[in-house]
């Protein structure tokens, strides 16, 4: 089983997102595990993600990518990290220096999301992309 | 007052998508007015685009931009067409081939989004595109 982990900054109370994201949780239930963690400011989520063996982190100067090649991306860090990924989600000052200069940075869009659509974003992507790995219709 | 249209195929019943989008209509209130167009299929999509004096399509070949790009594309179309203009959402199977030639594209992110997500997406960089010219601070 795989285990994907979200740290990000920030805990958010729409309970649209909630019930958006936990339908994407459900839907990967048997593939892998999502925990979320939120922290309380930047020095936390770097602390958090120094203890964590693989990270990645969504910034603007980040890797673009199609989402054939975000799938791709994510399994290979499954592969790198030993079935387990840490995803990085920045609080509004942005990703701290240390993380942008220590773990792969990946971009969902040029356009500047709020966190909450990120989250959302991500998840559905992460969904996508093993729907993608099986070779499913939900992407086409 | 400015009047926005979305022109997309087949409805959605996502209640956290209704009111994600309607927390936005709802801040976007005294600047436009938004109007949801659903349609059955592509034809009836083309059919009902080609009546609108200005329309812009999503579509992945589409344009790229930045957030603030975006807002000032945005802001440009609104004064090219009278205050108004209309967004077309294609349905799975992509956006009729005479949009395709006939309107300008934009892509919101090189992700292949659910139709949902981008709808969600698109509304919340129109109320940023906003802010972003109104100079507030929410997208900082």
């Amino acid at each position: 089983m795989l285990k994907l982990k979200i740290i990000s900054v920030g805990k958010t109370k729409e309970e649209w997102l909630d019930s958006a994201i936990q339908e994407y949780v459900k839907r990967l239930k048997p593939t892998l595990t999502c925990e979320f963690v939120w922290t309380k400011n930047s020095e936390q989520l770097l602390q958090l993600a120094e203890k964590e063996p693989l990270c990645v982190s969504l910034d603007p100067n980040g890797a673009l990518m199609n989402s054939e090649q975000f799938a791709h991306f994510v399994q290979n860090q499954f592969e790198k990290g030993g079935s387990r990924l840490t995803l990085i989600i920045g609080g509004a000052e942005g990703l701290p220096t240390k993380l942008k200069q220590s773990t792969s940075l990946i971009s969902l869009s040029p356009l500047t999301l709020t966190h909450q659509l990120t989250r959302l974003v991500l998840m559905e992507q992460i969904y996508r992309a093993f729907e993608i790995i099986k070779g499913t219709k939900y992407h086409k």
